[in-house]
């Protein structure tokens, strides 16, 4: 499943994927101005701010969530100033919440590199989270279209009450209800806003808006099952972080949900309990996942997602855009990182 | 200095205030409904945010930022709907402002209430504040005016710059500009985006806006100064907080600037050093800053801002609304809480 040309891989993956047939080019050059801005983003942050915003916002971003803009918006015809703002800003949403997130979970690393609150302390750290957040909307102001703010804020309140739910379920029974809540508010809905967002700058139908919506959404469940699967099987080089991140996190991912129905519940829920396992302990965890059918039936569903998403891009235009919004899709489950 | 119809006192205030002559009812009406949609607010959380939320909300804020927005905007003709929205949505980022301050600072009460941090932990409090923040820009994309966005996300922007300069600060020598600087960020920034985005609301002249604005900042700046202040020489009782927390915290407020120029420099700044000084050295430090005129010198400084403010106003339409705020400018130095 591994690919060097993986669309969504972590070495610098928009100029990898000009490797694909059938990219469109412009596309990848707005993303390299969306890096620029971000840069610029960081560079006009308050002085003690600029090296944590700097290192957050480059330190290896897939620039999914802009790529998924720019082309969803790119179906129809977007302001290019408009375009280019909304998808710096939606990155920088995206690092602020990953800020966050690292600060309450304590994480050490991301993308292989310190996390900020690791690398800066807790007050840094908050205050440059803080600082991305609003600066997402402050970008987002200058394009005057209410219809932005609302699906980003939107957005944004599901990922805060995603962050929650994920906390108070660690080590819990969770069912797969509850997951799919979970992963719909904590990944998907901010893949979701970024097609909308698009949509909307595009100046789309209604319709294809709502057509980018649930093939945002799709995509985004799929990615967030694939990311749950690399956690037990991926490979930590590609990665950035070791495996098993989620079990000692005492993340309840869909194929440990799995796991626990079939197999040796006993040893998973022993890791999912145990803040530092015992690297055998952490092992036999993953083993006892790995010796059901627990990853084969998550990549299912993903596969399932996928069918879907593709099905909603149907309703949109035949164009070399709608093409890779289909190449990212069938990329996203099976990828590296 | 102490009044029991203080407008901005903790007990109820905004109805307290009606027994202030000239007051608008329909402003008192309208803070009314704020406190019921900000109830709402926390009633739509995620349900394990409800609580939190909900106390948060309601423990007592003075609603001094919507009050500002709705007299702002009373000077024109805004639209009802839009009004109460934006005075909740601004109330409501204030209080995920100060719920994040919470957990940086790793305060235990406000408001004489245990913060949310300290009542519900780093992770639900986190949650809410995010959840709220987003919440707040929610709120107003309802609204589709996007100059409200601008105003909120700028002074959301100065915030998390000011949260970060404050606690690079602490215990350092600052300088007056400095401090300055740091509260127009942290305190009058929001201030004047309450009064900007009420004119903005009520339809109100860019001159008007501007004069209100600069009205804002000035009242803001003087609130701080007079919080200071009441640091020093304010009764527990009536402040909800002890006494010198912000030399405990080892922020250095502008009495203790002019204090460490005048006084007993060693004994401030071993209080300013020391997380947890002894009751005693907390009392020597409190003595050697009253000892010299820095609080007189202070509430100067803060009464010469009340004049600028007053003097924005003079720009305004002649109105009841008018004349409350230059009674909320007259009340804010020497309020008791």
């Amino acid at each position: 499943m591994a690919s060097s040309r993986s669309i969504v891989g972590p070495d610098d993956p928009p100029k990898a994927s000009k490797l694909l047939s059938g990219v469109p080019e412009e596309a990848f050059e707005a993303i390299d101005e969306v890096d620029g801005l971000l840069a610029g983003v960081a560079e006009c942050a308050p002085s003690e701010l600029v090296e944590p915003a700097l290192g957050s916002l480059t330190s290896g971003g897939k620039r999914l969530r802009p790529l998924l803009l720019v082309l969803s918006a790119r179906m129809g015809e977007p302001e290019r100033e408009d375009l280019l703002g909304a998808a710096t800003a939606i990155e920088v949403l995206h690092t602020a919440t990953l800020i966050h997130d690292d600060i309450v979970d304590r994480a050490e690393s991301r993308r292989g590199v310190p996390t900020t609150v690791a690398g800066y302390g807790r007050e840094i750290a908050a205050a440059t989270g803080d600082y991305l957040f609003a600066e997402a909307f402050s970008e987002l102001a200058r394009i005057r279209d209410p219809r932005l703010v609302r699906a980003f804020s939107e957005a944004s309140v599901g990922l805060a009450a995603g962050e929650l739910e994920q906390y108070r379920a660690n080590g819990a029974t969770v069912e797969v209800e509850a997951y799919l809540e979970h992963i719909r508010k904590k990944t998907a809905g901010l893949f979701q806003a970024a097609c909308v967002a698009g949509g909307t700058l595009g100046g789309l139908s209604l319709v294809q808006i709502d057509a980018l919506a649930s093939y945002g959404q799709a995509l985004g469940i799929a990615f967030q099952m694939s990311d749950d699967i690399m956690d037990l099987v991926g490979k930590p080089g590609l990665m950035g972080k070791g495996i098993g991140t989620d079990l000692v996190e005492g993340t309840v991912t869909l194929p440990v949900i799995f796991a626990l129905k079939e197999g040796d519940a006993d040893t998973i829920r022993r890791v999912l309990a145990d803040p530092s396992p015992a690297p055998g302990l952490l092992e036999a965890g993953i083993e006892a996942v790995l010796a059901t059918d627990a990853v084969a039936r998550t990549e299912e569903w993903a596969q399932g997602e996928i069918a879907a998403a593709l099905e909603d891009l149907g309703l949109l235009p035949d164009c070399p855009e709608r093409e890779f919004l289909e190449a990212v899709a069938s990329e996203v489950v099976g990828r590296d990182a």
